[in-house]
């Protein structure tokens, strides 16, 4: 599919995305580009790459497929950096989560490459690890991917990226940026602040007869703080509408509950219920065999 | 340990206990107590239980230890019902996820039998699922289970109940019914209505791009609504006050996001994910090798 395959921060995601590529025979040389070489030997220990280089210029170059793996705020900076180093009519895609702003930014950096196709994209699997360790070529089986193409995207370049997170077991959704911000602020985000909020609040005498319901729930909360701020920072707007719908959702069950008419409770239960019945069912639908 | 146990009610939870202490050899017969002859086939089939009766006195007769595992709604009709059957220095328990309210209407039953010890428990382990075929023997392994002992409490009974509960494989935590039942609404009802609150607001263009993430987040809002409904409704003053500070905590977040001076949401995604990390590695102490 790919000859060469360039992906600046082999951690968790990128560092997968490479496990993976190689693993099905997708890429004939999988390039990891990093800033620390502690970082990039682990990439090159567990698989995840084929080569290392520090240096950013040269690892892009060539490569028919840029992955920007890193966070978001060093998007800008790269960008720039490698835009007169990219291969004609290669693509380049980043797996933010958070797009209206990344693909502000990054289209802004290509603006001298019209030749380059850049198409962004959400894998939206993870884990509350981090770095090239945590890394699985199977990362992606199931997942869905969000991709969120300009509209001049020429339709093979679009298809291209599509059959390669096809490849890698990943369901492709298309969706506008806009769309794509409000829709995980709402299903991602928030649902992150809201775990971790009830974790913020315990205190020693809740700590000591936690059980494995409360870690379910709160297994987002263990991941890194720093990733979470950047897609906060990144996606402010969007987490701060959805995050006040929640509470005024909240405020309500607090006035049933005080009240002593639990009607809306109920009601509230019952649609929870119902929808996350459908999401399961839904998954097991879609489910590759 | 037991010469008979009587579980009224072997569902999740009380199948699971009659499983469990069949398993490990601790009970010479458990009887199952239903009101449906088919749910009570059921946990036969299963081996929840060595006999099932519909006759709730008989069924508790000569029995060294009864369970209340139905809903809680149901415990003051049932021990009127069964106070005068029990045997002399038998155990009573009941399985219910609060305990203020349930210890005052249990006690008041039994007023006329200082002889029985009645020892409130409450296993934290279950499940999204529910009835006899969703449980299991090893459903308590490496679960805490509260007690919440009156304070006239024989210490050979309470002894009795801690040794049961260890041995199918529970850490035993003794605290006061209002200790437990504060400290429950935050650790457990709240998250549920938390959770619970985050799906019932997905839209449909939310649905088609949920993931695993939101899933994991979510499981307990596929729990049954009866049941919830009734732990909200006898604990309603403590799931309310923990909801409140739980919105004036979001509330602090939505300013910080909408100001843009995110210290205080780094703040507290930091202070989430060291409590959350030190939650994980309590638990890990503790399992039995």
């Amino acid at each position: 599919m790919f000859d060469k395959v360039a992906i600046v921060g082999p951690g968790l995601i990128g560092g997968s995305m490479g496990m993976a590529l190689r693993k099905r025979g997708l890429a004939g040389t999988v390039v990891g580009i990093g800033r620390r070489q502690e970082s990039l030997n682990k990439a090159l220990e567990v698989g995840a790459i084929d080569q290392a280089t520090l240096d950013v210029e040269q690892g892009v170059t060539d490569a028919d497929l840029v992955v920007l793996a890193t966070p978001i705020g060093t998007f800008e900076e790269l960008t720039v950096r490698i835009a007169e180093f990219l291969r004609p009519e290669s693509l380049l895609t980043d797996v933010a989560s958070s797009k209206a702003r990344v693909v502000a930014t990054i289209t802004a950096a290509l603006r001298r490459r019209p030749d380059v196709a850049y198409i962004p994209s959400h894998p939206m699997a993870g884990s509350e690890q981090s770095g090239p360790l945590a890394a699985s070529a199977d990362l992606f089986e199931g997942c869905i991917c969000i991709i969120t193409p300009l509209t001049n995207t020429f339709p093979e370049s679009k298809s291209q990226i599509v059959s390669m997170w096809q490849a890698l077991g990943a369901r492709v959704v298309s969706v506008s940026p806009q769309a794509h911000d409000r829709t995980v602020a709402r299903i991602s985000h928030l649902p992150h602040l809201a775990a971790a909020a009830l974790v913020a609040a315990l205190d020693d005498a809740d700590m000591k007869l936690c059980g494995k319901g409360l870690l379910d729930t709160t297994r987002v909360a263990s991941a890194s703080t720093d990733l979470w701020m950047d897609i906060c920072e990144t996606n402010r707007d969007q987490v701060h509408e959805a995050l006040k719908a929640y509470i005024a959702l909240l405020q309500e069950l607090a006035t049933s509950l005080e009240g002593g008419d639990l009607g809306q409770l109920r009601s509230m239960l019952e649609t929870a219920k119902d929808r996350r019945d459908r999401l399961v069912g839904d998954r097991q639908e879609h489910r590759t065999p």
